[in-house]
């Protein structure tokens, strides 16, 4: 069958279930973005630059799997590199596509537009080396084999690929018949791993398990409460995974976050004889400034592609077959566990004129996240207050805790919310962050979304302050008006309300008139004290 | 005399003039954004986003001379990276600060955040590469000589710099006594190759010049003119280098861009037997698709770094020091020019109900443009507008004809305006690229700055639906409140005036109110219709 290449990339990241496409359109990639539109399972969604499409790719691809994102060559394409280092980071798998000047200019190094004007073409992909698990330049040629497999090394890999498509390519017909790959990964037996891990918590007196990122990020929940279920071990997780586990569960016991974790939380884990380390990354942000108080000795690494127990390290595994192999172990964990949804306390919000603090902010988002929601938290106070939110398997947590560019979350909200626009999407983000992405907001209008944000004004980065510069002038913003704003980057009539709280009691009233109008998108304006911060945040300091 | 290597910087940048510092918060630049505050020839100007700020320091020194820019680690270092590839392609000098993780955390390979998560620390860095002069890590041990050396780079490569600044190296304190670099690029005879292109010229029936973007980029408009006037050779100009000629000299015959030329430049430049093609780039966008008609042999390429005469290719050259040699020579061109100010044709606006045409915004700009103004003119259709306004040798044109990144100059009006605030700064752009950065509205409220911002309303990107798509939904973009959206982006009483124009007899109006009222800045959204556009770029599909 013959086939446009431009739709046979449409074909296969329709294969995925991919229905929306991200991006800027440029001269490079209109003829491209043709086969974009035309595509019976496929919509182009339009931003305002590209960095916000690549995060609203990366949104997206949480949700639904895999995403997609077409930029212009050079300026588009650096443009959106941040996101994509974030997508690499927090393996988020998003295919990039460029539109690319024509393959004679490349040839001929010709003085082309969005190029550096000294006839190199390969400079740009070359830089994205380091932050996507696969680079090719499509052509006539390769077109049916490389295709297939960059789509499916994001999807295996869980990160980015880069595809550098130039413009006379994508629209010239090629034969395809259907290429299927089964997996590219390769998968080595795993039963002497897991009998190792088998005898060494038959050994421990107060294993525990670590959880993190991976689990969702390799969308193994089902199998990790499998064998959480089957070994009722007790469970922490670290916030760079928060969603790993259901945080209903019996078997788990709260965020691990080194010395600020909760006392109960800490105290078990950091004492514990034998760590199970799973898809776990033990970064700077997860352990409070690597303050974990465990010994390393005790720590059984497992993760994709590479398991560590005691002094063997193996490679090229699969974790998902790790925990497969896991879940039947003659071994079963007896003892008693406090567990979070026991033992959590609540704070009694007074109904007042009082200002709104940060903690009785947390209390209140607790109430009002409800299960199905998707929590989407940006990397300022607002992570804080979304990783104490408990949530459940069927709730999700969109977060950057690792790669922390802060801006990420507006756009991301876009994906997040296009991919399911049944499902209740919350945002929480300050001032600050809201600044560097705000443009979403108009994607997020125009194509009639529901989700509600909530923007924390107190008056600049907070979270800087806290680490440095507490009255610096460089940890302050211009102060916009945060609640009109959305309702410029529109001239049509939305379903958009927008609101101020500046005290409980008003704070309280607006979550329950959004509560009473899911037929809207919401903005709501939360004020708060510059110098007041989430609990966990403040312990940083300590 | 023991000195912080914070302020090290500082002072060295200082001594190139600079006096502003361009960026964006993170924790890895806080404690080095305490040296830029202090110094007492510094100011920090805080930018929404990375990008806006590295368009501000390229928009900054492309008046001033040198910008500067500090960003995070990783993520603020990526999103700036598309705005230093439009520095380096169009030769602006921007000096890049990344404040980074610790040292000892590079060396142990720490998971830190704004990283990867797997240790790496040079990936950024290395990504840089393809588009800055110069990259370099700065330790306690170097910097008294790399510092100084950097800036130097970037001053006269007139290009990007970057340095790499870990966290805990900014605040120590080093013995530094003045290291003065003199040149460091090298400057060979260049008396044979001007003694070549006088032959040549002597034996020319019609010889022309065409000159570029390195006359402003290496600020050699006064050698250049010099040369002009000693020789008296008619001088065209191309769009990517409009300012190098005082455009009401009577040696300058007009715009070259290939088929879209008038007729008279063309036919003199096409017929040519001799073309000195001094400091300027046939790109696409500057030739219309590289469409020039002259032969290629009649050519001598005179440019920084490299001068072809016939066969003969010199390497290592000032262009300075070859304009300077051709200023001696004994010739006198003598035939009679037909120059630009002579021969251009104005069109009579009649003062009517009608709606803007492109045609009549043109000549409206060119009589609302006084001796000078600074002309910054977004990559759209504002471009061809801008790029036929007539300027004097007082003007400054900024705009990106290589890069070509849209969105690129709202935020270089931040910088163009703060570099001499006592100019006045026009800015033309449209509703597409506006919404790319936007932000930059903000930063220039807060800074009280008074500039001029003409936007287009034209329902979308104008430009790429006479590429391809004229109706496809990919060129169609949300529709803003575009004169209301700039006064929600500060809480402050500031002076700003927003108009909407629909006819040329409003149009004009506004701008009579505009000049009346040099104390405020001034936001005009101009509506036009979306098939309408400038002559020059209707000239490129034909």
């Amino acid at each position: 069958m013959k086939v446009r290449i431009g739709k046979l990339i449409m074909d296969e990241l329709s294969r995925y279930g991919v229905e929306k496409v991200f991006g800027v359109p440029g001269d490079y990639n209109l003829p491209f973005l043709d086969d974009v539109i035309a595509h019976e399972n496929m919509e182009w969604v339009g931003n305002a630059n590209e960095l916000n499409a690549s995060y609203a790719a990366d949104g997206y691809a949480r949700i639904k799997g895999l995403g997609a994102l077409v930029t212009t060559y050079g300026v588009g394409e650096l443009s959106a590199i941040n996101g994509i280092g974030g997508a690499f980071a927090e393996r988020v798998p998003v295919v990039q596509i460029v539109g690319a000047p024509p393959t004679i200019s490349a040839r001929n190094g010709d003085y082309r537009h969005h190029t550096l004007g000294e006839g190199n073409y390969n400079d740009f992909t070359n830089m994205y080396g380091p932050v996507s698990a696969y680079q090719v330049e499509i052509t006539p040629e390769n077109a049916v084999t490389e295709i297939p497999y960059a789509i499916r090394m994001a999807y295996e890999h869980k990160r980015p690929v880069h595809i550098h498509l130039p413009i006379d390519v994508s629209t010239q017909e090629v034969e395809f018949s259907e290429y299927k790959i089964n997996q590219i990964l390769p998968s080595i037996d795993t039963q002497v791993m897991v009998e190792k891990i088998e005898t060494a918590l038959k050994q421990a007196k107060s294993p525990v398990v670590i959880v993190g990122r991976e689990i969702n990020a390799f969308r193994l929940e089902s199998e990790f409460e499998t064998f959480v279920a089957h070994t009722n071990l007790p469970v922490a997780q670290l916030n760079f995974g928060k969603g790993a586990i259901d945080e209903h569960s019996p078997n788990y016991i709260g965020i691990y976050s080194g010395k600020t974790s909760e006392d109960a939380v800490r105290k078990l884990v950091d004492e514990s004889d034998l760590i199970l380390n799973i898809g776990a990354k033990l970064t700077d942000a997860a352990t409070a400034q690597f303050s974990q108080g465990f010994d390393m000795a005790h720590v059984v690494f497992i993760n994709e592609n590479d398991v560590k127990v005691s002094d063997t390290h193996y490679r090229q595994v699969r974790l998902k077959d790790v925990l497969e192999g896991l879940a039947t172990i003659d071994y079963h964990y007896d003892q008693p566990i406090d567990s979070f949804e026991s033992t959590r306390q609540k704070v009694e919000v007074e109904d007042v004129e009082a200002p709104i603090t940060q903690e009785i902010y947390q209390q209140l988002m607790n109430e009002f996240v409800k299960p199905h929601d998707i929590v989407v938290a940006e990397q300022g106070t607002s992570f804080f207050i979304g990783a104490d939110i408990p949530l459940g398997k069927d709730n999700a947590f969109v977060a950057q805790p690792l790669w922390g560019s802060i801006g990420y979350t507006l756009p991301a909200l876009l994906g997040t919310q296009l991919a399911d626009t049944e499902r209740r999407n919350i945002l929480m983000i300050g001032d600050g962050s809201l600044q560097l992405t705000v443009q979403a907001f108009s994607t997020i209008l125009k194509w009639n979304l529901k989700p509600i944000v909530f923007v924390i004004n107190n008056d600049g980065y907070t979270i800087e302050r806290k680490i440095h510069g507490e009255r610096a002038v460089y940890n302050d913003i211009p102060m916009w008006q945060n609640a009109e704003l959305p309702k410029m980057m529109t001239t049509e009539n939305k379903a958009l309300a927008t609101y101020q709280a500046k005290t409980v009691k008003a704070l309280r009233e607006v979550l329950q008139r959004v509560e009473q109008a899911p037929d809207k998108m919401h903005v709501i304006e939360v004020f708060m004290d510059k110098d007041d911060a989430p609990k966990t945040l403040l312990g940083l300091k300590e």
